[in-house]
């Protein structure tokens, strides 16, 4: 497994790899690497010929009061498990050749960015389109892998990839759980043990919902009212938000009818835990 | 000579070139083709395998009171003198397809697109950006060309090929001008005979900035102050703005030191003409 920082380096690695017709994956991540990212990598190595990670904690995809600066880090550990699940090449840009001095251009997709993390994070998801994009341009795949975690993330990759006719195709790959329900998540390592405890309340009250839509309750207010109720019952528990929306364009619903995204985004303390399902009749 | 209207078929075409390792140039443009499109056509036929030409009015970069409607169009002539230069492929998409319903992405370029042009023709920039985007994605070729005389425009280019590490290289290529020093542009058509007679102010208010630099007047003020007086003394003349800036950043400047952009956009009724040059010690 190869670790390249350069961006030039990376574009003669890719070029080399398209010249002798190999299919190329490309799994994005913050690094700190977890289930979830090991089943894209994988996901990505059985799809393709070569599969290239790319760790970069992106700077503009962090508001001024985030966590970037404290935001888990673990290289050799990453580099470890990347070489493990059959990685073929590592980048890890320097933000410092990312964003130079005079840096000025940014990706926005209008509208779904609005809605959910959107509303909350301010620009964030114009950091992340924007990193995205860059990250397409250099490494150049045939497949990107994203994970449904971050569902509206994914939304906005693919509509970024369809607006700007991106030749590049997107799959995503399902929420990867801990034992207990947990979504994985590298902000998982923020939780105090007692946070920790209280956080299953994310991923049962989902189960609740679903539960509810299965047996004919398909009105959202009572849903969220339901899914609230629960995750409240949690002393830690603060409410980020807790929405009900159309999957696709993430904009209101008042019914259950086609596919319908629960989407819900709680604090622990300092710590901003998200997780989502899909509900449908 | 071919002509393609689906976004798809055009990235088959690229695609099976680039399979074949063909070196490709693209030329941008909005149809109504003249001499100063030729110039550029010829420029990537001399350094190309194979030369795309796309006509199309994108309606992102025109503001709601702009001439969108009435931009003069003529793709029987345009596919004549695309022929004669050697073009291999024109493509000349459909605005519903570039755009279709639901369209939500926005290539932005900050501050260089504030200033000049930007100033007066609020959006103009971030249109220009998403489509050339666009455009670079389909028709991914090696170099791409742009005329001098949309100097910001070309700046704009630039940048966001750097920023966004897309993997062309930008060819500028001279104004290229009518005999009497008019620099071609396909709004001429609109002139009375009058209005284009007193439009050859631009140019000759260019060589007037540039013998004054020469003699040694390195004030902004003041050769603004001479560039202004000159050009309005045509009465038909209105002027949308004259200024002095740094050539690269477009920020203003109050010497010419290094290399200064003298840009004009002035109107002759309704028809709003722009030119430029470069004044350097």
């Amino acid at each position: 497994m190869k670790l390249v920082n350069s961006i030039s380096e990376m574009k003669e690695f890719v070029s080399e790899e398209k010249s002798k017709k190999s299919s190329i994956g490309f799994v994005p991540t913050m690094g700190f690497l977890h289930q979830g990212h090991i089943s894209l990598i994988e996901q990505s190595v059985k799809d393709n010929d070569i599969t290239i990670l790319s760790i970069f904690v992106n700077p503009t995809q962090f508001g001024p009061n985030e966590d970037l600066d404290k935001y888990p880090r673990n290289l050799d550990n990453d580099l470890s498990l990347a070489n493990q699940a059959g990685v073929d090449i590592v980048f890890h840009p320097y933000a410092s050749e990312m964003y130079p001095s005079g840096y000025a251009t940014f990706v926005n997709v209008e509208r779904i960015t609005s809605a959910l993390c959107g509303a909350t994070r301010e620009g964030h998801f114009k950091g992340v389109a924007t990193v995205v994009c860059k990250l397409f341009n250099i490494c150049n795949p045939d497949r990107a892998y994203f994970g449904q975690k971050d569902f509206q993330q994914l939304q906005v990759i693919k509509r970024m990839v369809d607006d700007l006719n991106i030749s590049i195709e997107i799959i995503d790959c399902p929420t990867v759980r801990e034992s207990d329900g947990l979504a994985m998540s590298s902000r998982n390592t923020y939780l105090s043990a007692e946070e920790r405890q209280q956080a299953l309340v994310l991923s049962q009250s989902l189960h609740l919902a679903k539960k509810l839509v299965d047996s004919g309750e398909l009105d959202v207010v009572n849903l969220t009212e339901s899914v609230s109720k629960m995750i409240t019952s949690m002393p830690l528990a603060k409410v980020d938000y807790i929405e009900i929306v159309d999957a696709m364009t993430l904009q209101p619903v008042s019914q259950v009818k086609h596919k319908a995204l629960l989407a819900l985004a709680i604090r622990f303390g300092n710590t901003r835990l998200i997780d989502n399902t899909i509900l449908e009749v």
